[in-house]
């Protein structure tokens, strides 16, 4: 019988050939449990909202009044919208024309991208054109943007660090291009080592590859490491010397746990830097609202900036934004408040800055100042205490990556049962504790390592209770495939 | 010197391939001229709250309670939203877990995608699986989805109706594969001729291409006719004989100006013509929040639902949606307020009612009912009534399509400016009175002929006004170049 063209053999095989684990077979059997009545603990996104983060009051407000602006006439309208939410309606309402309604220009609204340029200037001290920003239904969207301008055929490649974010490897699969991997090194606290990474570079162009570009994430997911000034430098260096396109994924700007590595983007350093690079290098830098104290994932908002891209280059962006008419509305005015938040003074401060700050009891930005800088530890030294199990310390971003120490029979069991050995790993403890992660090898790993990836964002209160239970997983668990008994 | 990555000649080429007329030359001139002060009556996208179209209450009134959920727990709530938004709002945050902020499963909220498979079922009376139904960010991500995973090569032919939107077109070259074109007959109304669509298929094979799917705009777009339920049967026929997947396009749904052929979506008819097509027949129907009477362009709602397609193939489109995580949530929530709006007993049914019907002045469904039929009569009857200018009526969707005659002087005057002839009529329509208009050539017509596309959505008052100043453009234009004098 003939095949039809939307049966699997005749699918297109970039289509195929993707693989995404952060939803794969653990997020697949996970959901499937929970659905008979098993209390699964969802680590496996980035969800702040979903593991009960509340939304920051004021955002919410603004976006809600844009949405019904006839509230804006309502004369109980000052009972439960404070005058400055009222007032930021207005102004977002009248930078929209036919509100959130009406498609945008596909760049995303003119006043917006002016706002998201203050904001950059502010961050890092040079100016920043609105017109080389462009709006995104989130960060994501962003950079399959920008990889599907960049890739040509399958000799083009990316280097993307591993362990990286699915996104990279699923986008350059979908796109038919080739990641060329650049190894972070778990001994050296997930740095990047720039000799080795020349080495992915050669050898990539010793097969016939043009390598086009180079994917950083900082801070890193999964492995939650921040980049140094100088490290940035070398990267931009090198970035300059190869002619390459520099990707920063800077999503995590906000969610820092440590002192001593403050975030520095990289196009503040690239400026600091001067010519020539500053007028060279080609950079591409991805926000977004997912992230941060907001976590507001499910509205989708990003955006990215473009710098020393040549005009016409930024034309052709605009033109692929253009296929799909414009990001969406409401999640753009989330970007303008997130880059333009109340101020001192204004009367939806205090709550702002209590929300963000110590003073509720389940806000997310004590979180950030206290709840996840514990939590950070804790799960840290929780993992280091478990036997077979080495971790980083989660210097940011929203993750903990600890390697599992397979014992070599753990390896054949899991093999006997046509598993990679930390899928094996993952799924007996999401049977055994309800703990939903994402194996290390979604992520990439050296060969014969193996990972998982945990957020930290579960309750600070709830942290005790499942840190013990992996640990009484992982010793039975070890117990049964080290067979201490017997030697 | 060495060319960087990012530079124009370096880039994917088949992003550069991609034409998108609807935001082209025509829309960037607008802009400048709007910028410089020039009044512009944009006609050039289908985006009616831009042009003054005002949202219905209801839905704006249950998303904005959605993004303030703390409003529900606020005493004064009942003051300014009634019962029956409140109840709704809670219904789909009750589905939401996290609410708006919170991703949701890639595929979409699973509460909604039932909403939208009763819907489908009430439409043709054949039940809908949820698990079929995806949700997107508007009707264009799902259609760019689809095509995605149909096209391997650029010998993998998509068959697109000419004139068409130029979403296909685009799509088609961003994918790298090749459009088949099939031509309607403007002498019939618009209609696809079967004969001549295989014999497009023939010609297809003899250069050697795989002809893999069928594109129907329904009703369409910029043609705007209704497609007979005949003509579906013949379609359908065509599909299953020549092993064509079909994607219906079907987003104009409820935008019918005319009672002899009401809107019938391309499911019901196969489900209608039994086995064995029922069972065979792969299609893929889009719908979006972003026409009919919402025409909630911004809020960026959509969903296709699969017919027939193996659950292989399912779960590999599932796979690439969730490289971008999720739509939008509050876009998802509005397509479940579309298809599931007010019913009689509701205490806002009445307000909905008349919103959609005659009672409130400016409102969108009078239009359909009333203004937007006289609107599609007086446009009609305008362009018929102008020298050189021929224009089936618009029975559907949201656009005038007329053929501008152009006299053979004026196509030289075009070709020694450097622009196609419809390019050049319609910058000097533009520039005389400030209707944005988009080209014909943006969307395909035949060789030598020339059209231009209008959307039919200024508001009814507006009309003199535009019909007498695009005649008189048009009478000088004519003059000019006829130069009847010297005859």
């Amino acid at each position: 019988m003939a095949r039809k063209p939307l049966d699997y053999d005749q699918l297109n095989e970039n289509v195929k050939k993707v693989q995404y684990a952060v939803r794969g077979e653990l997020y697949l059997r996970a959901s499937e449990l929970q659905k008979e009545g098993k209390r699964i603990i969802f680590t496996n996104v980035g969800n702040p909202h979903a593991l009960g983060q509340k939304p920051l009051t004021f955002p919410r407000q603004v976006v809600a009044l844009c949405q019904a602006p006839f509230l804006l006439d309502d004369p109980n309208v000052g009972l439960i919208f404070p005058a400055d939410a009222i007032a930021r309606a207005k102004h977002y309402l009248a930078m929209a024309p036919g509100g959130l309604g009406a498609y945008s220009d596909s760049r995303g609204i003119p006043g917006i991208r002016k706002e998201v340029a203050e904001f950059i200037q502010r961050r890092d001290g040079y100016p920043s054109d609105p017109e080389l920003i462009y709006l995104t239904d989130g960060a994501s969207k962003g950079v399959m943007q920008m990889l599907n301008a960049i890739i040509r055929n399958e000799r083009d490649g990316i280097l993307v660090p591993v362990p990286q974010y699915p996104l990279y490897s699923a986008a350059i699969s979908l796109f038919g291009g080739s990641l060329v991997p650049y190894y972070l090194e778990e001994e050296a606290n997930w740095g990047l080592d720039i000799v080795s990474t020349c080495q992915s570079v050669a050898s990539a162009r010793a097969k016939g590859m043009t390598v086009r570009a180079m994917v950083i994430i900082n801070p890193g997911n999964p492995t939650g490491q921040c980049l140094s000034e100088a490290n940035i430098r070398e990267i931009l260096r090198f970035c300059y010397e190869e002619n390459l396109v520099l990707l920063a994924d800077e999503v995590y700007q906000e969610n820092i746990y440590q002192d001593e590595r403050p975030f520095i983007s990289a196009r503040k350093v690239l400026f600091d830097m001067g010519p020539p690079l500053s007028r060279e290098v080609q950079l591409v830098s991805f926000h977004t609202v997912s992230k941060g104290y907001w976590g507001e994932c499910g509205q989708r908002g990003g955006y990215f900036e473009m710098t020393n891209l040549p005009p016409k280059t930024v034309d052709e962006i605009y033109k692929v934004a253009s296929i799909a008419l414009s990001p969406n509305v409401p999640g753009q005015i989330f970007m303008g408040l997130m880059v333009n938040p109340p101020k001192p003074g204004d009367i939806s401060y205090p709550k702002y800055a209590s929300e963000r700050s110590n003073i509720l009891p389940f806000t997310y930005f004590k979180a950030i100042l206290g709840s996840l800088r514990r939590r950070a530890r804790i799960m840290t030294d929780g993992f280091n205490s478990c036997r077979n199990v080495v971790c980083n310390f989660t210097e940011g971003a929203m993750y903990s990556f600890p390697q599992i120490r397979l014992p070599p029979r753990a390896i054949e069991a899991a093999k006997r049962a046509g598993k990679e050995p930390d899928v094996f790993y993952c799924l007996k403890l999401l049977e055994a504790t309800g703990i939903s992660t994402v194996p290390g090898s979604g992520f990439g790993q050296k060969e014969g390592v193996f990972h998982l990836r945990t957020t930290i964002l579960p309750a600070e209160e709830d942290f005790p209770a499942i840190m013990s239970s992996f640990k009484k997983f992982n010793d039975s668990f070890m117990e049964q495939y080290e067979g201490y008994s017997r030697m």
